[in-house]
């Protein structure tokens, strides 16, 4: 009886979580970290470490003038329109909102993220847009807070 | 201490709660038929039931030509965007694609939609597209499916 009333709590411990969570920093302060390090590698010019705040899956979704799915086509696509720093030039992010989205389990692994982006650069390739707005899905996974959707427009 | 261990089966159950799910439709279906319902209620002129799809929450948000927030603001926009029936015209969704969330619980909670939308109509109020893509954040609430973000550009 003992050995089962142990698994069970096990059992409970996995399922709600709560305990460890709290250890960890609030999704909150971690998303805008991971937006913060997003920002800091387009600013060096880095765009692999940009993308490291994407969810490396064949499903993460990337939607601008149209619809693009997978982890590896968004780093295509991001290579193909800002072929150099100058094109990159420099991001900054206003407006931004965290809305975490807790699930009824208790966890926090889900959050919507919205703002407005505004590159100030010297020369544009492919992308032209120097403003717009983006709504980002991020998910809580065993890597931590990634996105699996932007929307940008 | 088998009262003990009655109250941890029942919490392990709230938390796990895979069996209770399993007998209401699954999530895809749920969600399709919302939107089916939501197409439904737009091409009969009725915006108020178009808006039953949404959370009704000054968290909702939409994002188009600008972000906007809370369920009344939406209902609004769109009411001032597509005064008659006629300015609304007839809307079909293309390339649906539904993405369910699972989160580490088990539970099947939110979803990410994408698609495509196309109004056909013989007059144009504020709102001047036809044609666009959208996002959708959808979440399982105590009211059902229900959208908590959507991004149209």
């Amino acid at each position: 009886m003992r050995r089962f009333l142990a698994v069970m709590l096990l059992v409970c411990e996995c399922a709600g979580g709560g305990t460890i969570a709290a250890a960890q920093p609030q999704g909150d302060e971690a998303i805008r970290a991971a937006i913060k390090a997003q920002v800091e590698a387009w600013n060096r010019g880095d765009v692999s470490g940009f993308m490291q705040a994407y969810e490396h899956s064949p499903e993460t979704t990337f939607i601008g003038n149209s619809i693009g799915k997978g982890y590896e086509k968004i780093l295509e696509r991001y290579q193909k329109n800002y072929t150099t720093h100058e094109q990159m030039g420099t991001l900054t992010f206003n407006d931004l909102e965290v809305r975490m989205l807790p699930g009824s389990c208790g966890k926090e692994e889900f959050a919507g993220v919205t703002g407005r982006f505004h590159l100030e650069r010297s020369q544009k390739g492919e992308a032209k847009k120097d403003d717009g707005i983006f709504s980002l899905v991020w998910r809580k996974g065993p890597q931590g807070w990634r996105i699996v959707l932007d929307h940008t427009s």
